[in-house]
């Protein structure tokens, strides 16, 4: 499978089907995250990977309840994938000072999307989701009231392996040619 | 190439040979960057492709001098694509004002990660510019002062192949299993 090939492939999943994601594969996942570029190579991220069936149906109730439910399809998937960002380098820091640009998120972009595409590979489906209670996450999992959760990935086995089509911009609505 | 070959090929090239990149394989890159995911599908991104010769390196000397010298490199490379960051669609954006972090960077950290890898699977080799001067960019590209560009990507032709050691964190060091 070229790039292209798995990129068009890639689609969000919000309908699993049981099953147990191998440590091997999880760990490919993760290297695929691990080599990702990052501004001034700070690779601002930590990945709390909730593999257990029962710790992630009791993360799931906790992070896709109340004005979260819309994400309660996450509790079916195999496991849940919490992104943690990490305090970028001093000179990555300064750059996003000066430049009025959060890089950290770019570079959590990045990582994730490396991760995602190495899960679509392995045959996994996957979902970014980003609308959670980040609070009750935070206290389940332990994790520090200061840092910040901005994405939680589903993964696991997709009901339907049938591609949708992709609705997205016209290329030249999006690119200018100089 | 596998997916996790094509990542550990990816590496920052700041070492150009001369060469002009045919319309079709930037087409494709972008079609890459196109085709990835965003929150509530905004597309958050305009790509300005500037691949004709004397324009990018005039573009290149506004964006690479005084302070932002140390990126001088990029005039060599065969094009630069100047990322200019998009609004969010309404959704998108009171889920982002909600949870405190801005969506739209993470996506175009996915949408420009995707066109990185696919020049990467093209032969390409390239670079993510996160300090230039953005005003002097601006005023050259005409692109509204209130709009803001985040990154901009050398692209071209590598000088030297050879894959180096990527230094990053150990796998532990990132990542933990529940």
């Amino acid at each position: 499978m070229n790039f292209l090939e798995l990129v068009k492939k890639r689609q969000s999943c919000r309908k699993y089907l049981p099953g147990i994601i191998k440590k091997e594969t999880m760990v490919r996942c993760l290297e695929a995250a691990r080599l990702a570029p990052s501004a001034c190579n700070s690779q601002p991220w930590h990945f709390i990977v909730v593999n257990t069936p029962e710790i992630k149906d009791n993360l799931a109730e906790k992070a896709f309840s109340g004005i979260y439910k819309m994400n309660a399809f996450a509790k079916q998937a195999s496991a849940l994938i919490v992104v943690v960002r990490e305090r970028s380098q001093f000179s990555a820091k300064l750059g996003s000072y000066f430049r009025g640009v959060q890089y950290s998120l770019i570079d959590q972009g990045i990582a994730c999307e490396h991760l995602i595409l190495q899960a679509e590979e392995e045959g996994l489906a996957t979902c970014w989701i980003g609308w959670f209670n980040e609070k009750a996450v935070k206290k389940f999992l332990g994790v520090p009231k200061i840092q910040k959760i901005d994405t939680i990935i589903s993964i696991g086995f997709a009901e339907n392996t049938e591609i949708r089509n992709k609705i997205r911009k016209d290329i030249l609505e999006m690119a200018d040619f100089k």
